[in-house]
């Protein structure tokens, strides 16, 4: 009995030392802050200092939502199972308070400047800076008529923008999704690396990328009375439905002549895609089917035709569905270059089935499209990487 | 008594609702986020809910620490005295966890990201946007061999710069305090709205801005041991003179060349300058001092000198001290264009005094500099954005 007895306790205490070997800060943490931290097996420990609180909680919004354990010295520690690779935001909840982790940089998302913590995927690089020429992401601001308002978008120009003052790019209108806003794509996404590396590779062409605010509303309007209403719900739809129909006007009267006036575009349908994840998925397919003589290639990341349409059990059809732009599929395919649409296997079944159903109805009704599976990843910003580097090369071929 | 007890309740009511109609939502607040909220008289109300706490306080980093009061409702509130204007930050303490206000955007501070309130300054209009031309904050990576690490840093290009395809800059190097970062004189000092304020008005030459990442380690260093010390200490002073070192080395080896190969730039002495605000404003006369060949514009504001001169009672000897660079002023007025130190009066006195005695040191030894002192603000950004608002028109003249 006893030799078993030190075989477990050695075991136990080889088990400790890898497992505390084997967890480093995340990359998302804060200059020289220890947590939290993740280990070779994608586990995330957090550990904050609240001596007084009665009760904390950590709540991954796409994963585990456990208890935190007190500790003898005032902190509270909990170490999740394996987590997913990429981003997942996170609140703590300290004794009611839902709050951010101070150890790890802040995301603008859920309507606010959340946690999230980044989990590595082993051999992926393709969102990572690497030692090839950079683009740069600018920060622009323009005055808007539509809402009244100063409002701050980012523009990623590609590597050599500044030297080749002849050239003219393409253009992307790339969209966050709802509860985030302008900086997602860059902070949370990478896009500007994505970007980096699939043009230096000549995986994609070098292009112009517009990411702008999407939660827009018009001057004078009062705020949605949508405050505490379940996502989904009808006063969410109307509210998401106004903002989209605000964002497009914004978008279309004054942020794309803003841009093709300030920026070496080729202002033409033909060189202008627009594509968005979630809320950001919708409002592409909105804006791109009102507006056909502006763009010619579409992307919907998790998101995509509307949210009736994703609420719906029923397929939609194909010759009514988006104001009937696809009634003739050839005619279609010849004026839209590329329909793409995307989700990740362990999103929401209402989520993936929406998105399921609609690549159903353009396979059955013969409309050229691309669909695409994020495998393992759920409705997080992992799923919007891979989306996003699968969507890039097929742009402006 | 019955007309008075009806007199007091109307008087009660009559100032709570004229309270209640003066405050609006600070400008930093998240979309339509109602607290922490503004009046007319400069207070700040803030409103969590935390229904589990017990004890919740506000620390205003600069101004005063309340206990909140906890409301039927499973709210806490508290409403400040009058405030200086400008950007305060704060923090709440949740039951012992130093936590930021999911109401307000975050701003990177003391090392995280922290609260701050926006209290608006009656009639200034120079650190917002205007309908004027804007310059572009771009975002840049670079990698230092120093530090072995991808860098960020922001630079401001002015109005034109794109479309003056021939034009070149001079360049102002603009750095952040201790526990902030590149993303300070954006976010929180509005630097490009004042640059396109002050350019748009003729007031200061177009120029472009550079601001680095001061938070330096020299590649293979161990993080300093200086955690948990008090400002000041020996220990801390280590390892800010370490910092200063590995950043000097990265922006005088690295980050100037980068900058100077891929803008417009005129890259020498005399179109270069630097200044920071408090450590920025250390590490500013650190590297210049050291490099004179590669700057002749230098600005300390509420920081200059080193902390040794800081913490010193004793007036620095001008013929030894800063390299004995000044020992001719003469030679040194016709070398340096511009040697600038502010402070704002309601400054720590050891902050004050450190300043106050260096320009004694400075006037008594006939060395020609600029001193400005900001009224009635204390070691916050309002300072800092008057600071650069009278620098930058002294600059490249």
């Amino acid at each position: 009995m006893k030799s078993i007895g030190i075989a477990i306790l050695l075991a136990a205490s080889i088990c400790y030392a890898q497992d505390d070997a084997g967890f480093q800060p995340a990359p998302t943490n804060v200059m020289d802050a220890a947590y939290p931290r993740v280990d070779t097996a994608s586990r995330v420990e957090i550990r904050v200092k609240a001596p007084d609180a009665s009760n904390v909680r950590v709540n991954f919004w796409s994963g585990p939502k456990l208890d935190m354990v007190k500790q003898p010295d005032g902190f509270w520690t909990i170490t999740t199972p394996p987590l997913a690779p990429g981003l997942h935001y996170y609140t703590l909840n300290i004794d009611g308070l839902e709050v951010s982790d101070p150890g790890g940089h802040a995301f603008f998302g859920g309507s606010k400047d959340a946690s999230a913590v980044e989990v590595p995927e082993a051999g992926s690089t393709y969102y990572l800076p690497q030692g090839i020429p950079h683009g740069q992401v600018r920060e622009i601001w323009y005055h808007s008529d539509v809402t009244g308002t100063w409002r701050h978008a980012l523009v990623y120009t590609p590597p050599g923008y500044d030297s080749n003052t002849k050239g003219r790019y393409p253009v992307l209108y790339l969209q966050h999704g709802a509860g985030e806003d302008e900086t997602g794509w860059i902070r949370q996404g990478h896009a500007n690396f994505i970007l980096d590396n699939l043009i230096a590779s000549k995986s994609c062409k070098p292009m112009i990328v517009v990411m702008a605010n999407g939660n827009a509303r018009r001057v004078g309007a009062a705020p949605p009375d949508s405050a505490g209403r379940p996502f989904g719900s009808p006063e969410m739809m109307r509210a998401m439905q106004e903002m989209a129909k605000a964002f497009e006007d914004d978008m279309t009267q004054v942020l794309i002549p803003f841009i093709d006036s300030n920026f070496r575009t080729i202002p033409d349908r033909d060189h202008r895609a627009m594509a968005g994840l979630s809320m950001g998925g919708m409002q592409t397919f909105q804006v791109t089917f009102d507006r056909l003589d502006l763009f010619s290639y579409i992307g919907g990341f998790s998101g995509a035709g509307g949210m009736a349409m994703m609420r719906s059990d029923q397929k939609p059809d194909m010759k009514t569905a988006f104001n009937g732009a696809m009634a003739d599929p050839a005619a279609f395919a010849k004026r839209v270059h590329l329909l793409w649409i995307g989700v990740g296997t362990e999103e929401p079944p209402q989520m993936k089935g929406g998105i399921e159903r609609l690549n159903a109805s353009l396979t059955d009704a013969h409309i050229e499209h691309v669909f695409y599976e994020s495998p393992g990843t759920a409705h997080e910003w992992q799923t919007w990487r891979r989306d996003l580097k699968d969507f890039l090369p097929r742009l402006f071929q």
